[in-house]
């Protein structure tokens, strides 16, 4: 039995990181791009990166999701901002699957933010869907052009209907398999929302502070003010996945602030995406956790403040 | 008996404008001034305005406070960010009165904020005190030129030392009476505290949130999401105003709101420091209702949240 085969929806940073590393340890990638895909087509794709650089001169790219072979597992590294695509995007490869009698896809969102595999899994029903957290400082320098900074780790769970921790499953291990197979660290968990939750612990304060006070990571921990707000933002989400039934384990915020102390200076992905002027994710990112809170009874008051104020920000910057 | 006399301490936006309608309207007024004071005795205090323009060819103006001659009446226009040289600065005037014989006179901080009347009043032992909140869109333009653009009104309440209202005292309606005589609304109050949280309702709000967001009050109260953060801050300051026993009375936030809706857009005086990379109005604005919530029992998590994006921004701004 050969490799599993690949599609990447979506050829941002995430998308073409992950499927180039993939593709360089010998799996098929089928990627599916927009304004990319005839650059692309006709240059290939580079990957510049610390532990290695990757170049494909030949990518196999469609920019119709209809056109993509049937595949093993498809990874969706859109941002969450364009997840409402989803159906659309993930309907004819479901089909392709069926009409050639392979078995449905394992779908893996690569992305931000909690309720993202709800929305994969409403868009592909029937097939297993597995989150994927990435750990990476990488961004798009160009057309079909990577720049990997640091870190690169996935954090890889499956997601249930009830929200119950699915164990390690199968499809998480041929995931993680396959990644580690590329030189990726991928970690199974047995509980997808609790995996969740911990990244937003990282995620709620930086992303969001550092579009909001135009701020590096590393000045946000280097001053007390901000640093103390960082940790009032983590202890928030920390209460609402204990109140949710997906506690985050005790000294983890504490542990994420040391972590970060020790980044080098990096910014958040947010703020990418506000000074491109893209659409920031915050449905992904604060609203779906704020809902959660207040359906466990929690306040919150400190994310709501802060989604308050980049709702602002987002809509004056895309005015 | 002559009109009573001033002294003006601070030749910035708010002592400039209050001082020169008083020296309109007739009363001999004694700027203290730093940077300005050399300017404005050769060239004189110039204030523009849509209810008249007032030109001071000849300005009684000092750069030594020991030097004023004995007065009735001191308004301090400085930014409470200078509050730390009030003792030096009240000694002489003082002094001055007692080796006169005369009586102390009238301290009136014409200052944002809770607490600064105790500033005044410990670095003024044995005066009167009475508070002064500018309700006032001005700005100084240059060296001895201010440029008032709206409004004026200022409320006046006297001092006393357990917080208890004072009644509308004789030292009250001495100095709303004189600024009546110049055109301007003297408001009388009773009680001190309940007006200092009144104008914490509108200044703890729009004050930060012009400098974090880099927005006017107009874009503040047009947006939903920044104007339920709006609302949601001064609602603490109303419930705090209640925990401390000087309520603000029943519909107040909603009443500023709309008044804020129907200003013309104006950049709050912290948004001006900022820009200018003047210090911030931190303490008298934020931390010190942040301390009276906290010895009232209550938490304001919005409030406390805008007053770190400030620290942050403001150690960054001057560094």
């Amino acid at each position: 039995m050969g490799k599993r085969t690949y599609a990447v929806i979506g050829m941002g940073a995430i998308g073409g990181y992950y499927g180039a590393r993939l593709a360089a340890a010998g799996h098929a990638v089928h990627f599916l791009a927009r304004s990319d895909a005839d650059w692309v087509r006709r240059h290939g794709l580079v990957v510049t990166s610390p532990v290695g650089d990757v170049t494909l001169p030949e990518v196999d790219v469609y920019d119709d999701p209809a056109a993509l072979p049937p595949v093993d597992v498809v990874l969706i590294g859109l941002k969450t901002t364009a997840n409402g695509a989803l159906g659309g995007l993930l309907a004819p490869v479901l089909e392709s699957a069926r009409r050639a009698g392979c078995p449905l896809p394992i779908i893996v969102p690569l992305q931000n933010g909690l309720g993202v595999e709800d929305q994969a899994a409403a868009a592909a029903p029937g097939a297993a869907v597995v989150g994927g957290m990435c750990f990476i400082c990488c961004r798009k320098a160009g057309p079909g052009r990577i720049e990997h900074q640091d870190y690169g780790a996935v954090t890889l769970a499956e997601w249930t209907a009830d929200g119950e921790p699915a164990g390690v499953t199968p499809a998480v291990e041929a995931v993680a398999g396959d990644l580690a197979g590329a030189g990726i660290d991928g970690q199974p968990q047995p509980d997808l929302l609790a995996a969740r939750w911990r990244k937003l612990v990282w995620n709620v304060p930086f992303n969001g502070l550092s579009v909001v006070l135009d701020a590096g990571t590393d000045e946000l921990v280097a001053d007390p003010s901000a640093r103390s707000l960082v940790a009032d933002l983590m202890e928030e989400v920390v209460a609402t996945s204990v109140a949710c039934g997906h506690p985050v384990g005790d000294g983890f915020s504490g542990s994420m602030l040391a972590a970060t102390e020790s980044m080098i200076p990096y910014a958040p992905s947010m703020k990418a995406d506000y000074d491109a002027r893209r659409p920031l994710e915050i449905d992904a990112i604060y609203t779906a956790p704020v809902v959660a809170a207040h359906a466990a009874g929690r306040a919150v008051p400190h994310i709501e403040a802060l989604e308050r104020q980049l709702r602002f920000l987002d809509a004056r910057n895309r005015a």
